[in-house]
């Protein structure tokens, strides 16, 4: 029977129970394994063994160096929520909060240490090719993550500026996460140039859904609490164009409401003023050209069509999804 | 002419600033700059390249990989001075200090990454195994870091215990860059284990005449405030060993005293005890062991004998040191 997302997710969360990072001192490793069982989608790995399938079908080795993919990115989140001091990850206390900020840096630079670790099964010339690709993305990701803390001070921020920093902060990852596939299974430079392309711009059509439903999403399905970049003033796409778009009175309403504190009278404020301006519209038409360039990469990529239809039906599923 | 250690440290000093680590945003790049514009004598690259000469003595390709000690090295310190809330640094400003907290840890992170850059030079095979050594060492200097902040928290820390928090947290970066040196040489697994042995047992004694120097060094050579271990009650060996011997009279003294506020009372007090107790003494034993037993290694290793008298006149010069 082919493997089937169901089951390669499965795959993935084994061999992830089955990694051991380290024990002592435990205040070390606590902290790793308890945010890695945090769960997620493990959409990264995911991709990644999706990508390689296109190829090959053996993805059994592709499993660990993917998990490379999820161990960097928890990294970045177990940093990250320092840096915003936000108090839940996924429902549960942020690993600083649950421990403190030193514990949270040392894990988290110990996690980016074993992001590396697990690429070493690679044989050594697409080990060589694998950590120059890894370190570019990670150094965009750092790039975006202080971009983001940048824009948190700026009320001039353009879309221009929004769209580079998300394909920084979020987007290369996702194209990162394909491309390593497809050099795992020995894919062509062509083929993994264009995974590389599919997957930044599925990845910021993912950040711009991401925004969308932040705002506009179904509180019985959605995560987290609706409303909550409207309650911090997070300069997203909604927000940048809608401030862009407002004149007159929709901008001086947009202007106090800016400046009131978080609370639900503002939240339907704004989404009212996002309604009367047509920037969710907007937001919808970029996520579909995102998704459209990426499907539109993906297309290129020579191999196996059944795998890259599950591919493809995968990163529907991302456009589609509520939650 | 053959290169000796000031022409090494001058080409060190020179590829260093020849590097660059990336521009935009200046945010998280211009903190990676400073830290690494503060000075230092350049010891871990160095002893590298002193380590690569005993086989060979084409020693510029040797040069940009072991600068990778050099940057990781300064992430661990700009993360553990946040972590310390270390104010100064080489006596200027620390990062997080100068700019924030939330900066030094995003530019310690992207120097991490850059410490992973700079051994890309290297061919695939000898990458590998680079590549697996320098995790093993990251993880142990963090795994050091971590004990060093639980030692803190505790009264009952052993001489023993405090030998592999040391072990961990300085000496095996020493270790590593004796090994490395000889790994881009490709000098064979006996010579490069022997080396890496050197390091470590080198590293020991190093932290060791550090700790020592801290409160026995001379205020007009010393480059810090001499007594700031006993200002705030560090547990280094000095401290560890009085309190192990001090009997009677001598151990309620040195309970008072632990107990009192930082000031020059305080610092003289302890250190006539350490006079009393005889544990300067104890500490030479130990460090003149530890060289010893580091010099040992070194000389089993095979190659250039003048090469191997020149490292080891560095590592004298590291035992004699006063600052």
């Amino acid at each position: 029977m082919l493997a089937n997302t169901e089951n390669i997710v499965k795959k993935i969360n084994l061999t992830l129970s089955e990694t051991s990072f380290g024990n002592k001192p435990k205040e070390l490793y606590e902290p790793i394994d308890y945010m890695l069982a945090l769960g997620g989608k493990r959409m990264r790995p995911l991709i990644s063994v999706l990508s390689y399938l296109i190829f090959k079908e053996d993805y059994e080795k592709a499993i660990k160096p993917s998990l490379s993919l999820e161990v960097f990115h928890n990294f970045t989140l177990m940093h990250d929520d320092i840096m915003d001091q936000a108090p839940l990850r996924r429902g549960q206390a942020t690993v600083h909060e649950k421990w403190n900020p030193n514990t949270a840096i040392l894990s988290g630079d110990v996690m980016l240490v074993k992001a590396y670790d697990l690429l070493l099964d690679l044989e050594p010339e697409v080990l060589k090719q694998v950590v120059t690709l890894f370190n570019q993305c990670a150094t965009h990701v750092c790039e975006g993550q202080q971009l983001d803390m940048l824009f948190e001070k700026r009320n001039d921020v353009t879309v221009e500026e929004y769209l580079e920093m998300i394909r920084l902060k979020t987007a290369v990852l996702l194209g990162f996460s394909m491309q390593l596939g497809g050099i795992i299974a020995g894919a062509s430079k062509k083929d993994t140039a264009y995974l590389y392309q599919a997957g930044v711009a599925i990845g910021i059509g993912f950040q711009l859904k991401d925004d969308l439903l932040d705002t506009f999403g179904d509180p019985a399905k959605f995560g987290k609490k609706v409303g909550g970049d409207i309650s911090s003033n997070k300069k997203t796409f909604l927000l940048i164009r809608a401030v862009e778009l407002a004149k007159g009175k929709h901008a001086q309403e947009l202007t106090k409401l800016l400046t009131e504190k978080d609370s639900p009278q503002k939240i339907k404020g704004v989404t009212d003023l996002y309604n009367k301006l047509g920037v969710a519209n907007e937001a919808n038409i970029q996520i579909q050209k995102y998704f459209n360039s990426g499907l539109g990469s993906l297309a290129k990529v020579k191999g196996s069509i059944f795998r890259r239809g599950q591919l493809k039906q995968f990163i529907s599923q991302l456009i589609e999804r509520e939650s």
